[in-house]
C-alpha cells in the first residue's frame, strides 16, 4: 500500500464542502452565482483601501508585519469593545478574541467548550460551516423548528430537556433561511437558556446589513443589560466579522464571551495559528479610523437592498406556483423551497450548464430533509444578471415539473 | 455560580505558553529579549513591502480583498511547489496547502492524523508550540534523545517499538537547541521510518536561514527522490513558512505532502478557518515576484550570522564554567545548560528586574527535565544589546551560584 492510500484513511468524519466545490466552477466570468456567499468586489473601496494599506505601512509597518499577541490588537479589541457595550453594561478589551474570521471563532468555540457525544441545538436548516467546524468534535445536533420569525422558541422545551451543552443560531438574516428572530423569541429564548444553564453562540455576520425593518438588539445585549454586571457575565457567546462590512480576504473575525471563556479561547488559539494576522488586524483599524465602514456600510446596504428586491421581484415572475421562500429584511440569502417532488441537487448539473449557480439545500439541513430547497445569494451578482438567472432557473424548474 | 465560573471549567488539557506572557513584558523599549523568536522587524524592508502592497492593491485589489480557495492561492502553491521539486521527483500544486502560518499546518495535521491516546516521537527538548498543538488531541509524547547533531536515530528502536503513529521533528537549527540533523541520520531516520511505516513530520521553519556549514537536503527530498514516484507518495509531510524569511505578521506557512493527504487537511481547513487571508497570500506572492526575498534573504543572514556570533562570544565571556549549549548553524536560538543546581524559571523574574528576558527551558521539555536550561533567541536584539544582556544575565548566573 503506498503513502496516499494510507492518508486516505484517516479521519473519516469530515465532509468535503459542496458550496465550495459549486464555487470553484462558478469563477468563469459567464457564470451567474447564486451560489457562495460572495460580497460584491465591485463595490470595495479600493482607492481607500490604499490608502488605508498605506498609512499602516508607514506609520507603524514594523509592528503590522510582526509577531502579535494571541488576543488580538488592543486598539481594535477597544473598538469592538466601543461598538458593543451599553448604558447598562461595558464590553472591555478582556472580553474579546479576534479571530481568522468567524469561522475561527466557531471553530475555536467547538473546541474549548464541545466534547465527543456532546448535543448541540441549532435550527434546522442551519449554517452549513457550523456543521462542518462541529461534526469532527463528534457533537449530536438537536434540530430546532423554526419559520418566518426564526427560531421557534415554543418549541424548544423538548430539546432542552435533553441537556444540550450549546445553542446556536444567527439570530439576524440567517443562512441559508434569510429569517430574523423577533424581539419577544430573543427574550424567549434568553430566559430558556438560563434556566436550562445553557450557553448561547450568536453568530452575527450579517447584523449590520438590513435593508427593510427595525434593528433588533442583540441577545447578548438582552442578557448583559438584564443581567447589569459590571463585568460581562453573560451567557451569550457573540461572534462577529468584518468579512461582510469590509473584505473577507482580511479574514479578521472577533468572540465577545465571558472573560474566562475568552481566556480559554485564547489558549486554543495559540495553539491554532498563533495569532490573526498582524497587518490584516492593522489594516482593519486603520480603516475603522479612517471612516471607512461608515462611508462603504451604506453603500452596501443600498446595493445588497436593490439585488434582494430584484430577487424576490425576480421569484415571483419566473418561479413555478408551489415555490415558496421568506423575504430577508437583510443579509445576503433567501432559501427557495419547491415542490417535494424537484431534488435540487439532480437540478444543479443543469443549472450549471446553462451558466447559472446555486447551492442545494440538503447540506443546511439536518435528517436529510431540504432536498427540494436551493440557496439563492444574492449579494454577489449585479441586479440585471439576478433577472437573468433567476428567469432561467424558473425556467429549468418547468421544463423539469 | 456565574457564567465565568462555569466557563472556567472547561477544558483542562491547555496550558498558556508562558513564552507569550514573557512577550508580553518584553514589549517594554528598555528590556534585552532573548524570549520570543521575533524576527528583527528594524531589517524589514519597508519600502519594498509597500510597493508590493500597492501593486497587489491596483492590479488585483479585488481578488486579493475577496474570499479564496481553502488549497490557497493557485501560483503562489505554484511557486512553492517549484521551489520544492527536484530532477528525480515533482512537487505539483495539488500537494500544497497554504496554512494561516505554520503553526496552523501543525495544528490541522494533528487534527487530521492524530486520535487521542496515539503516542508521537518528539525530540526532547522540542518545538513548544508542537506541544501545545497536539497536547489537546491527547496525544502520547515519546522523548527521542538527541546530541549535537540532532535526534539520535540509534536510539530509536525502542520508540518506534511501541507504534507511534508520528515522529515530529525540525531538523535544522531546531527550536530550542539549535541542532542540525546530519546527513547519515537524515537517511537512517527515512529508512527506519519506512520500516516501521511510521509517517515524519519535517518543520522547517529556519532552514534558509544558516550562517555557516553547508544545506543539507531535507527529509522530504531524500524520501521523494527514493521514491520517484512521478506522484509525490512520500512519508515526510512538510510544513514551510514565510514567517521567519519574510514577515510573520503575514500569517502564512505550507504543508508539502501525499496529495490524498492534503486533500484531508484541506477539508479540516475548510472548518478551522475557510482559507489563510486572500490579501497576505498575494502579497507574500507580490514579494515573492519582485525577489523581495532574494535580496532580503541575505541581510537576515547576515545580520542574524553576526547576532549568533556575537551572542556565542559573550556566552563565552560572561557565562560561568559549567554551562554548555550547542553552536547553530543558524535559526535563531541556542539552549544554554547550566549546572544543575540552576532553576532558571526562578531565575527569571530576577532577570526581568534587570531588564534581560528568555525563557525557561522547561517549556520545552518532556518528564519535567530541562529545569536548569535557558532558551535564547539571537535574531532579535542588536548586536551591542546582544552582549550586554549576555553579560547581566552572567553576572546574574555567578550572584545566584
Amino acid at each position: 500500500m503506498n503513502w496516499s492510500d494510507r492518508f486516505a484513511k484517516c479521519t473519516a468524519l469530515m465532509k468535503r464542502s459542496a458550496v465550495r466545490e459549486v464555487l470553484r466552477l462558478t469563477a468563469r466570468p459567464d457564470m451567474i452565482s447564486f451560489a457562495g456567499g460572495l460580497p460584491a468586489a465591485e463595490l470595495f473601496p479600493l482607492d481607500r483601501v490604499r490608502e488605508a494599506s498605506d498609512a499602516v505601512l508607514r506609520n507603524s509597518g514594523r509592528q503590522a508585519l510582526q509577531y502579535g499577541e494571541t488576543e488580538g490588537l488592543a486598539p481594535l479589541r477597544d473598538w469592538i469593545a466601543g461598538q458593543f457595550s451599553r448604558p447598562q453594561f461595558q464590553v472591555q478589551r478582556e472580553n474579546i478574541l479576534i479571530t481568522t474570521g468567524s469561522q475561527q471563532a466557531l471553530d475555536l468555540i467547538g473546541r474549548v467548550l464541545l466534547d465527543e457525544g456532546d448535543r448541540v441545538i441549532v435550527e434546522n436548516p442551519t449554517y452549513l460551516a457550523l456543521l462542518s467546524a462541529w461534526r469532527p468534535v463528534g457533537v449530536q445536533f438537536l434540530a430546532a423548528s423554526s419559520d418566518a420569525d426564526g427560531l421557534r422558541t415554543d418549541d424548544l422545551a423538548p430539546l432542552l430537556s435533553q441537556r444540550p451543552r450549546l445553542i446556536y443560531l444567527t439570530p439576524n438574516f440567517q443562512n441559508p433561511q434569510g429569517t430574523t428572530l423577533t424581539e419577544s423569541r430573543r427574550k424567549s429564548l434568553i430566559a430558556l437558556a438560563r434556566e436550562h444553564s445553557v450557553p448561547i453562540v450568536e453568530d452575527n455576520p450579517y447584523g449590520e446589513l438590513r435593508y427593510s425593518g427595525t434593528a433588533l438588539p442583540n441577545l447578548l445585549e438582552i442578557d448583559a443589560a438584564a443581567n447589569a454586571d459590571p463585568e460581562l457575565d453573560s451567557l451569550v457567546i457573540y461572534t462577529g466579522t468584518f468579512s461582510k462590512v469590509l473584505m473577507p480576504g482580511l479574514r479578521v473575525g472577533w468572540i465577545i464571551a465571558a472573560r474566562q471563556l475568552i481566556d480559554k479561547l485564547v489558549q486554543a488559539k495559540q495553539g491554532a495559528d498563533l495569532h490573526t494576522s498582524t497587518l490584516c488586524q492593522h489594516l482593519a483599524l486603520q480603516m475603522l479610523n479612517d471612516r471607512v465602514l461608515d462611508d462603504f456600510l451604506p453603500v452596501l446596504r443600498r446595493n445588497y437592498g436593490e439585488r434582494r428586491d430584484v430577487m424576490l421581484d425576480s421569484l415571483e415572475k419566473h418561479f413555478p406556483k408551489g415555490a415558496t421562500w421568506f423575504r430577508p429584511d437583510g443579509g445576503m440569502f433567501l432559501l427557495a423551497s419547491l415542490p417535494d417532488s424537484v431534488n435540487t441537487a439532480e437540478l444543479l448539473p443543469e443549472a450549471l450548464r446553462r451558466n447559472v449557480a446555486f447551492v442545494p439545500g440538503e447540506e443546511f439541513h439536518l435528517y436529510g430533509r431540504g432536498k427540494n430547497t436551493m440557496r439563492l445569494n444574492f449579494s454577489s451578482a449585479p441586479p440585471d444578471r439576478i433577472e437573468i438567472g433567476i428567469e432561467r432557473l424558473g425556467d429549468l424548474l418547468r421544463a423539469f415539473a
